[in-house]
């Protein structure tokens, strides 16, 4: 980490034959652990641990430091810019989604929140007032973001172990603010559209996991559940039980509900695999000012336990080992 | 390897919410190396290698043989079934596609071509005689399988190292003969429709690439490139000059100019990076009958020297470390 030479602001490009986004991130590349073969070895202070403040970007907001002054030890929770964002803060320009040959600067916001001073302990482990506090930043750095110029769409994802991405060990998750809608959830949406006049399709699959024996967990607002056709070995979805498109209009008590299943399904995870490296996400509605009712925010975790090929990059389908059916009775019976 | 209990027939499912189609083939748990964490040590002798064709299921069609009997030595280039295959020999049912709730049997074909008898040589390091072999073996098992009832579209691909998902070491290529044109060839079959007033999306880009200083290398026939939104560091697609939707309606000439240009960049990428894992596939308009003349048959050859993280799963979009300019000129120079 430590001192930084001229920024290259990320570009955004549309690939003209396939119509993927990728963001041209050459700044990344001096990331630590960047590069799969990379043996990490980190011998510099971690940037995330207490007193080491002054190795990360100045901080965007923190909780529980009593009075102390912003950068220094006594927080609780950290809020600070990526050192290598993905995207360079400021609005994205205008007209620039027709231009897709043009390089543009990949406008927006690339977050980090250091979910408490302790080095070591996972969100399966933290206590429940931790979660509580972690959830609610995630909100609150959502709703922020949503409203600023130019981003329509606000994804927040925690990276955990170094085979799901994770290039620093310190409990972290982050938060990008995104000047277009991406793929994934662009066919989310569309897909669920299409399917909504028997209602929210999400809602049904929660429906049809508790018929067909894929329930994982349940409390008062929230529940989890194996995917009818989960991707991954032990995929698991979770879902406020109320339908609510925007993850930013998640309510007292869904919040709790969440901070209380989502440690909960990951201590059942992390007995039945031995701690496996996942990637858990946020999908919500986007925030570009539409109507998205029919859509209904979600969390998605993936174990990262097999490893993806050739075939899931050339077909975009995957091929599943473990059948959503036997990883929720598994995961049912550990926890 | 060797025995196995009666075969649960793979099964095809679309998540309601996203669109995804997921194949649950349960049976592949079994093959050697399927678990990421998995030390894999091969003890019992190599199936692909001479002398051990009772290993595997009987051959489909082998070359070089000249009057010995099937599935014995002798042979250069073998195709077998997939032992532990994603899909179920056969035809589609009726209507599969609209029941998606149903759990529909995964009918299709999954083959295994053996690259040769030699269980180290890679592809970048064979001679040109045996390239010229394989490609040919690539295009019949394409023609063969494509006009097969129920068959959509043809998937080729090479997975080359532990990283990039092969499970054994002796060099092969799986084909994929499939009951539904998958999620990534219908996007770029509509993308590229979409955009095929200006003529040939993919021949533009090869164009643009040579004054967009990306041309990777070339010959009579064939060209690569770094293509334009790289979504991988070195990501290089060759495609044949001539415009040709069908990789089956390739001709004499050409299949000589893939078999010479393939191996030459596998060279370059593993000079340069050190022997790196790869996917490559195929991409060729499907066989379904319809028309697909704005589409370009081409090969993606992606080198997986980064780590896939929770973006990419999350959005749909890739971050790529290193811009495709850059790649290109390291490997011109390299080569």
């Amino acid at each position: 980490m430590g001192s930084k030479s001229p920024e290259k602001v990320p570009e955004i490009r549309r690939d003209p034959v396939t119509g993927i986004w990728s963001i041209l991130a050459v700044d990344r590349s001096r990331r630590p652990g960047a590069v799969e073969d990379e043996v990490v070895r980190i011998t510099a202070p971690c940037p995330f641990c207490p007193g080491n403040e002054s190795l990360t970007p100045p901080e965007i907001w923190a909780v529980g430091r009593e009075g102390g002054a912003a950068d220094s030890p006594g927080w609780k929770l950290r809020v600070i810019p990526n050192l290598y964002p993905a995207l360079s803060p400021g609005a994205a320009g205008k007209g620039w989604r027709r231009e897709v040959k043009a390089g543009l600067a990949a406008r927006g916001y690339h977050e980090v929140i250091i979910h408490s001073p302790d080095h070591r302990r996972s969100l399966a482990e933290m206590e429940p007032g931790e979660t509580v506090r972690l959830m609610r930043a995630y909100r609150l750095r959502y709703r922020e973001l949503a409203v600023l110029p130019g981003i329509r769409q606000v994804v927040i994802i925690l990276n955990h172990g170094r085979a799901a991405g994770a290039s620093l060990e310190h409990p972290h998750t982050q938060v990008f603010a995104l000047p277009l809608v991406p793929q994934v959830l662009r066919d989310e949406l569309r897909h669920t559209r299409r399917r909504s006049r028997q209602g929210c399709p999400l809602c049904a699959e929660a429906a049809a996991s508790k018929s067909e024996g894929r329930v994982v967990a349940e409390n008062e607002t929230w529940m989890a559940f194996a995917p009818y056709a989960a991707r991954f070995p032990f995929e698991t979805w979770l879902m406020p039980v109320r339908h609510e498109p925007g993850f930013e209009r998640i309510v007292h008590g869904e919040l709790e509900g969440m901070a209380e299943i989502i440690p909960r399904v990951l201590r059942g995870l992390s007995r039945l695999l031995e701690d496996p490296p996942y990637n858990l996400f946020i999908h919500g509605a986007p925030c570009d000012g539409k109507d998205y009712q029919h859509y209904h925010c979600h969390v998605e975790l993936v174990p990262r336990i097999t490893r993806g090929a050739g075939f899931e990059l050339s077909t975009g389908m995957y091929i599943n080992i473990t059948s959503p059916e036997e990883a929720a009775k598994q995961l049912r019976e550990i926890m």
